[in-house]
């Protein structure tokens, strides 16, 4: 399990394996992670919070951002969580030092799984990396992925009309192909064969992608690749929940510092777990 | 006066006709409101704050726009400022009642002067509103429109895609044409006369919501006339500036809660002034 050591911290002050996973996200886009990890494992509760009162957070600075997660993370450690997976990827890009310096269990983000697969399909080197504008400008996965391959070249592409398209629900729509298709035409240019979706909301415009980038690029989601490192990693920790929690236990619990009501509604639109509650918590008193 | 009257609170603690005028906005729509200030008052100091770490406001609750609306009412204040300019829709419509009641200067909001306005030059009656999701969620055009006139019908119409559109400098662009034919089409098959630009950035695709509303419907932009409302509150109150600030008198300043540089770029994009820089600070902490 060496990969899994170099992704996370050893600490780790709670061995109970029953105890929840913490996810966090700026709003509804890392219920694409939470549905992944539902789907590969189902044993786990989850706490879940989105911060839909100061979402979004692609446009705004590292210091910020890093302000932002770390009031999460004092929040989500109030449940004992075993682990916190930060299900977005600017906050995984820019807080993900800051946080593992103050926290006593381990953190996954998901900007290295999704790093690794991409470093591990691509053919001809040549990688691109569609996100927001603060996740590419931090240069992140380009970082990581020469950390492991030298040899290849990363292309990133900011795309910020992708998140306010998703979440008016014009996940299939000529507006969003056309939109797309500018977005891309660079990185279909320069002849990239592996597509990091690097936002939380892109998986959900997944048929769109792949369409306008062609059958020759392999699509990323690092939701997906976050939820198997995540296996490994309570695997190798002995930390993996091992009975389907008990009925009634409240297996999925959902926070949010805004608009409780249309999250609920985003949510079971994503997931087809029924959420029935999300409850509004104050954020920055934590 | 008694227009101005019914506008705002009698309440004056700054007699100074000096003092600053406090403008804030969610981000930096505002500035399209700063801009008239600037060109219909142009003897007044004005201290603008954008909320740039929590933008944007048009999807989010009233109880959290009037807690960071509150919060920002006690930040301007700390500049002694002899009235306060809410130049953002979503906040007029929630908070005004809010900021009016813990306010000891007179406040003044976009809603009013737009809906006064769209009263006085319709012919047929029908009015339509675009605007936020929030500001449309809260009636408060159709509010005070119909206390003006009961004989008018106001449509509503949330456009949260016009926000990102302009952000990303899509001003005159298909794909902005596209949405903007499909916002508006249910509003022109009911033969509206008057249309408000219920939101801040709303004026800067003007000539695309001109092109496609047609040559029959007056644009109502109520950055301009809470301009003109306000000096005719100035003037009524005894508080105008009368005298050009002093060289080097920082006539206006720029404070955002976050991404300084980007605003300052983006504002120098709407005003000719040139803005040289904007401090940032931690709003929450007011």
């Amino acid at each position: 399990m060496t990969e899994t050591k170099s992704e996370t911290t050893n600490k780790n002050s709670n061995t109970d394996k029953t105890a929840p996973i913490g996810v966090f996200d700026s709003g509804v886009g890392g219920l694409t992670v939470v549905r992944e990890i539902m789907r590969q494992l189902p044993n786990e509760k989850i706490i879940y919070f989105g911060d839909t009162a100061r979402v979004p957070y692609g446009n705004k600075s590292r210091e910020t951002v890093v302000r932002f997660s770390e009031q999460i993370m004092r929040f989500l450690k109030t449940f004992r969580v075993k682990t916190i997976v930060v299900a977005c990827n600017t906050a995984s890009a820019y807080a993900m030092d800051a946080l593992e310096r103050d926290c006593d269990v381990p953190i996954i983000g998901v900007v290295k799984p999704g790093a690794r697969m991409a470093a591990e399909v691509t053919r001809n080197g040549r990688i691109g990396v569609i996100a927001t504008e603060a996740t590419i400008g931090s240069q992140i996965y380009t970082k990581y992925i020469q950390e492991l391959n030298r040899n290849v070249t990363i292309y990133g592409k900011a795309c910020p009309l992708f998140v306010p398209l998703v979440e008016e629900g014009l996940l299939e729509d000529p507006v969003t192909d056309e939109i797309a298709r500018r977005y891309l035409t660079e990185l279909i240019d320069i002849d990239i064969d592996t597509l990091i979706l690097g936002c939380t909301h892109y998986p959900l415009i997944r048929s769109t992608l792949g369409k306008i980038a062609g059958p020759d690029v392999t699509l990323v989601n690092p939701a997906y690749e976050t939820a198997r490192e995540l296996r490994r990693m309570l695997t190798g920790m002995d930390l993996l929940g091992e009975d389907a929690p008990k009925l009634g236990s409240n297996q999925y619990q959902f926070y949010v510092s805004d608009m409780a009501e249309k999250f609920v509604t985003f949510a079971n639109s994503i997931i087809k777990y029924g959420i029935l509650s999300a409850k509004t918590i104050r954020i920055e008193q934590y």
